[in-house]
């Protein structure tokens, strides 16, 4: 029996068409318009080690085009990952190493989670953007331990969404070399033949961004191989390889329109389409010689075992390098003198008793941080001075020099976030990016992603009310701070001063498995007291800051700017002859953690609970009770200076304590 | 005197510095630079009407840089619009006509709320969009009542972000002709010189939309007027003109970096920039003479009443189809038939009786609207099958013809939301467009733009909850109602059937300074028995919907897909004797409005409340109490067939009575 290509790319085609018509759901089209570039690309120069999913110095492989996932998993059955023929039946079925998209943490193989269309292709860029750093800060002469390739396929609706523009500019500016992306140029979006609606020059479109740009058949096996090769050489410029195929190539009548995107092909049309193809097996039956051309074990763990010999050599010559590439990038562990520093950090924090911007405190922070982590790439879209994120061993990465450790994203926050993301996802760094925490929302997606893959990104979030002032209500967060705290899996915290940041941060960087949004006032903060229990109980996400020692017949409860307003207010109700506690909740995540019995400690069920932020109230019902008392704000803002609006939307110790008095 | 380009182009530059130094806050930098380009577009193109500025057939003007808002209101000051030197001297304070960013509403003359980088020009391919639409539904022979340009200026943030791609390729694919953009290439953003981050080739980018591309001297008039002609003389593409400016023009220590970019200038700097300038005025005078070359008051007058005039003869000639304009445009108004026809078409609604999933309902009220409404325009970003977005009578734009009422907006979500906005501040149309729940967090900014601009644009989000089923994840929505029910002025509604489908339908088309936000189902719902008082209390937001007929021991509240659910679980408890109520909740945004007394009678206090929705829980404390029972998903979805899913998250009338009942 000879194994041909075809034969080979055709495997892909049957799993895939037996596959969504088992499960009678999913994508055809696009695993049968791309098999013979994925054929190409896996078998001829993919260097990776299906026994070893996680061997660091793999190459990347992301299917942006996310929905055509029966791709990615019939190539990760054949080549030998542990994706077996059960697995592909269950297609689609609950807690399948095959769910309906590539979901990271699922299916070994599988890089990042894509479906969301773009965010692939911009997760790539951030995987390209990690190698070329981490090779920059590790290799050495004769030792490229860090030395791998990103390829990214991606479809017609990864190209029109805004962030493929967004993270593929950046791509350019940035010379990453070793990027290499495949459009999957087949004519057809959902909505049937794209020229009503997506009729860019996409080469031309490319080019203007600084890519090297190549024109293939993607049915044309020859040409695929030639094109990856020009790729790989091509070293200051991503690549695109603009490939032309015909989507559910294969079904002879289906074929080459949108009725084959994204429904089952159907019994008869599958019998049909296993005669074009030339493929009589009977549906996931693929003939042991078709698994034997297939198959990369063996030279995926020749592969890494070069590696390691390479490794070991390196460890020889640089230890301390080594054990640094051994800590961040395999083991994935802090140093270990982080948590005496860094207790010792939160401790001086205390005890500065300075009033500053909850931004500036951050800054302070990464400072502390990135000092001792040099695992840490920070960075902003385009407001590093608002943002503060710049400390004095900020360097930023350039096409000419990527061993910094600072990123300018550009204002491009919706790229920004993805990037982290696919910079966390391929390991060796923890990064930080920042934007105003209105500007989340450009960005929203992205962060949902970091939460929904357990990726540990951190999130600055600066002027986060309207305290900011003058912009007005476009850059006023209102609703914002309830979106993060209701996402699953995302820490949120909203600090009132130094000590609470330095908690937030340090919190933030020893999470693994959950990001975190750090959200912080642009205006002055005071620096409150505490004792070590209080400094202690922080990392609770709420605590009290304010005993009145005894039964408190009022708890007010407040986050960030507002802790000291509710300071402020109940002295004024103390002097009313009140008990009030006063109680920081920095974040409601970590508190929602507690035990009951804690919880009802800090917010008595006797008492009168009030909660006072400058933002959303909607959120608050949970902690005050349905008929309890909010001051938040349920409008939008107004343009005018920060103190002047907080007074006028009722952010004011008279004001409250005369309407909890009433 | 006389009073050459330059000593008016100062004028802007003046006013600026001045504004923003009284302010102690805002962005000298952009107005400074692009004074020279206004000051050409403004008194030898726009035609406007500074004493009517909602003049139906008005250029619009869109300054996608918000940030640089003083070179709007001073061309709105200078030219003759209700913007006086008192008011400039309010910049940035509470209440004054002249907030930090240009707000839609606030000031006389502001086409749009920009600031949010990018949204601008999306905003404004929508007005072109409009322009061109409108004008195909009624120009005639000899009658061009709708014909005029929409201008835009954008700097390099605009051109960063993403959105700005996904409006700029669908403005080329589209051929909006009369669109004609200003790009402020200053070479600086807020980080600095721009080579570090943004490398792009945009006039190669712009070709690749499609676009026609200038490039011209910003500070040079002749220049600049030549190329706004040669916009004006291709019809059948958009058109960039890329200015070369320097940024803060005029300040001798700050132009040409980022110093100037958002701060004041300084008292010292001013000086020096009048000396510069040769403008020897103090600060907020202007001369008569200066005043009297940039008064657009005749000449506007003169352009509108010769306008007025062939609306004149066009309403002679085609009454109809004036009255028709004067309707949608002018007087913004539904026919005269639309409520009785409205009324009967619920009646029949609720009489079908029919089974099926809400997007299928609100395909069917589109159907219902849109043929008694030609202002309709409807859309989908690529996913007009799974949306239903498309009816009998949907006919798409294109290039070519541009008489139609359906936008395939392709997989553009930001773009078409912002796009969307543009349309519907130019007037004249009323948008819906779709995507799945999950993916309006790709256009979440500019749906917050809508609620902040009281533009009722409809969104349509189906696909709203895990019982969508085998996408996984990615695509099943959790903590995105909440998002929507928190972000002020936005009508959420999430109908359990027709009949509330079609209330929602109306209630969002009949509301005129709120967006909507419709969402719907993919699973097949059943539909609901009510008497004529409860079709009448769908549009309070939340009525019972099945009455125990005494005291409820327990009232269950539920929304959507979840209605059913919950008479199931009542008829179980009923069955355990309990006095059960159903509340259906489509829309707790108008539920909020209602008196007290109607709420507490819908949601008794002697009761135990219980919501039961298929997302995240927080949002209902606010009805059910801090102790209450609230049936929802804090974690992120899975991959699963819908009732598979719905099973294993608990949504199961059994699962739900036992845990009432423990």
């Amino acid at each position: 029996m000879h194994i041909d290509h075809k034969t080979r790319a055709n495997a892909i085609r049957a799993l895939t068409m037996d596959a969504v018509q088992k499960a009678n759901s999913g994508h055809p089209g696009a695993p049968m318009g791309m098999a013979d570039i994925a054929e190409v690309l896996w078998l001829q120069f993919l260097k990776h080690n299906p026994a070893n999913p996680s061997f660091s110095n793999r190459d990347r492989f992301v299917l942006s085009n996310g929905h055509g996932s029966m791709l990615l998993y019939s190539l990760l059955h054949l080549t030998g990952y542990q994706v077996s023929i059960e697995d592909l039946k269950s297609f689609r079925q609950l807690h399948s190493k095959t769910p309906g998209h590539p979901e990271l943490g699922y299916t070994p193989g599988v890089e990042t989670t894509t479906g969301p269309l773009g965010a692939g292709i911009a997760n790539a860029v951030g995987m390209a953007i990690a190698e070329k750093t981490l090779a920059a800060q590790f290799n050495r002469p004769d030792y490229p331990v860090v030395d791998h390739f990103t390829y990214c396929f991606l479809g017609d609706g990864c190209l029109m969404e805004g962030v493929s523009h967004e993270a593929c500019s950046l791509a350019g500016t940035l010379g990453l070399g070793k990027l290499i992306a495949f459009w999957d140029d087949n004519g057809i979006s959902i909505d049937g033949h794209v020229e009503g609606w997506f009729t860019d020059d996409t080469p031309a479109r490319f080019h203007a961004y600084g890519w090297q740009v190549i024109q293939v058949d993607g049915h044309n096996p020859a040409q695929i191989a030639n094109a990856i090769q020009q790729a790989q050489a091509e070293t200051a410029r991503p690549t695109l390889i603009c490939c032309k195929t015909m989507i559910g190539f294969g079904s002879p009548n289906k074929s080459g329109s949108h009725d084959c995107h994204g429904s089952p092909l159907g019994d008869s049309e599958i019998a049909k389409a296993r005669e074009f193809l030339h493929w009589p097996y009977v549906p996931f039956d693929i003939p042991a010689e078709i698994y034997a051309a297939w198959d990369c074990k063996t030279k995926g763990a020749a592969l890494e075992h070069q590696w390691t010999a390479l490794f070991a050599a390196y460890q020889a010559e640089y230890p301390e390098l080594a054990a640094e590439y051994q800590r961040r990038v395999i083991d994935k562990k802090l140093p270990a003198n982080f948590e005496a520093a860094t207790q010792s950090f939160i401790e001086t924090c205390q005890n500065q008793q300075q009033d500053m911007a909850s931004r500036k405190a951050s800054q302070l922070c990464i400072a502390h941080f990135a000092a001792l982590l040099p695992e840490v790439l920070g960075g902003s879209a385009d407001l590093a001075g608002s943002n503060l994120t710049l400390w004095s061993g900020s360097k930023g990465l350039s096409k000419e020099d990527s061993s910094g450790n600072y990123i300018y994203y550009g204002v491009r926050e919706f790229g920004m976030a993805s990037i982290m993301n696919g910079i966390t996802a391929h390991g060796g760094f923890r990064c930080y990016g920042a934007t105003f925490l209105m500007f989340m929302e450009y960005a929203r997606n992205a962060v949902r992603m970091s939460a929904l893959m357990k990726l540990p990104t951190i999130y600055v979030f600066t002027h986060d009310s309207i305290g900011q002032g003058e912009d007005g209500p476009t850059h006023q967060p209102i609703e914002q701070l309830t979106n993060l705290r209701t996402t699953p899996n995302l820490i949120t915290w909203r600090p009132a001063d130094l000590t609470e940041t330095a908690v937030a941060w340090k919190t933030a960087l020893t999470t693994t498995t959950s990001p975190s949004a750090l959200v912080f006032s642009r205006q002055n903060l005071r620096q409150f007291q505490r004792n070590s229990e209080q400094i202690r109980l922080i990392s609770k996400g709420g605590y009290i800051l304010k005993d009145c020692g005894a039964a408190p017949d009022i708890v007010l409860v407040a986050t960030g700017s507002e802790l000291q307003l509710a300071c402020d207010t109940a002295d004024k109700l103390s002097a009313a002859g009140k008990k009030v506690n006063v109680v920081s909740m920095p974040s409601t995540t970590l508190f929602d953690q507690q035990s009951e019995f804690y919880r009802d400690s800090v917010l008595p069920e006797q008492a009168k609970i009030v909660a006072i932020e400058a933002a959303h109230p909607d959120f608050w019902y949970k902690y005050v009770g349905k008929k309890g008392l909010i001051i938040g704000i349920s409008s939008f803002g107004e343009s005018a200076p920060g103190p002047a609006l907080l007074d006028y939307f009722g952010f004011n110790p008279d004001v409250i304590a005369a309407r909890i008095l009433a």
